[in-house]
């Protein structure tokens, strides 16, 4: 797809996350731990399955044809934020057991503690087990890759896609991804992070805006693709 | 900048580029043989002046702050096509000497003989030269870099920049970029070309169209920077 996919809509979440650092801090309610880390080659079961599902909730599953095979064979191919890095987001109802080996030189994995009302129910919740953390579930990705504007003469980060399952959706998630790949790109001294959304998503907009984001409202996408580009095979 | 900058209008240029693969055909009328290659390190002075023309011809001299220096340290720091890459544009009114230096395992430049009808002045000749072939100038340029699509689960490429020079307008020289692009694209087994328009530039949607792009009408870009982005420091 060409666009993040909407986020949660910007009313506020009853529980947004609390900003605590520690997961050993004692949860009140009903916790639900949070993880951002980056993706490995691993997770390309999980990720194709997300695609999957930002297909089916945007009406354009005759636009998806991404195999775990072509994922495979595209992605991972660089050291991270050199290239496509994807954050992915896993929740469970017990913290995250440390794990030396998801701290790597470029990325230490983001946890928060997010506080809900009610105990939640996750009807994919097979589907979608991480094989690591007991009952750790992938609820959503980022996936993101630099830009660059040659006004400023420093890189960026585009998103390209933002997506969390829908029972994990209005509780600050979206924001928590969104706001993860802001902070990579200010501590790498990048100037921009951009994307784009559909213009008649109100509900995106105003929560983008919220965010910091200004929307521009003159430019619009070209795209080549398919037999038309096909067509400059030997075209020079 | 967020985006290609205009491409010559849509008018049939008198003399299109005639699409000779020898720049030893015997020319016609008033030859200008042009020749596209990968930019390096030594090409920044003369891309920092493009870039600085680009700005004043978008009226967006106030948001353009690139320094020879920031554009040396964020670019050229991969393979070419893997990350940011530039396409030069070269002309000249003699045949361009073979340099075998040009010719890497990545892409071996592109000469064209367009024939225009009369002798072309360039006034800014002596600031733009290249320093290599003569008499040869830098007319224009393309900046692209790789982004991903995950619906097809492959990559693309997206064209920030594109730019020629006033003088070398309305001769097929922006096409010419743009397709070199796109067989590029192909010639990887990439998905996609795609950049941004302003929606009032009628004469350049045209001139997409008429390549074989198509606009996507709802979507707007997003854009997070400056002290908006800078809050993000430490908000994970």
């Amino acid at each position: 797809m060409a666009a993040a996919a909407p986020p949660p809509p910007p009313t506020p979440a009853p529980s947004a996350p609390t900003g605590l650092p520690d997961s050993d801090s004692t949860p009140v309610g009903h916790p639900l731990f949070s993880r951002i880390r980056l993706a490995t080659p691993l997770d390309v079961p999980n990720i194709q399955k997300l695609i999957h599902q930002m297909a089916i909730f945007e009406k354009l599953t005759h636009l998806f044809t991404a195999t775990e095979s072509d994922l495979a064979s595209t992605l991972f191919k660089s050291p991270p934020f050199h290239s496509f890095t994807i954050f992915l987001l896993e929740v469970s109802s017990r913290p995250f057991e440390k794990d030396s080996n998801l701290h790597s030189q470029n990325f230490t994995p983001i946890e928060r503690i997010i506080n809900l009302d009610h105990s939640l129910s996750d009807p994919e919740a097979e589907t979608f087990r991480n094989g690591i953390n007991g009952d750790a579930v992938v609820a959503g990705f980022v996936l993101f890759f630099p830009n660059y504007s040659t006004f400023l003469g420093k890189p960026g980060f585009y998103v390209e896609d933002l997506f969390v399952r829908e029972c994990y959706r209005r509780k600050g998630l979206g924001k928590m991804l969104l706001s993860a790949v802001a902070s990579q790109a200010v501590k790498m001294g990048y100037g921009r992070v951009e994307w784009v959304v559909l213009d008649w998503n109100v509900n995106a907009i105003k929560f983008y805006e919220e965010m910091g984001a200004n929307v521009l409202p003159e430019w619009r996408i070209c795209r080549i693709t398919g037999p038309a580009l096909e067509a400059y095979r030997d075209a020079i």
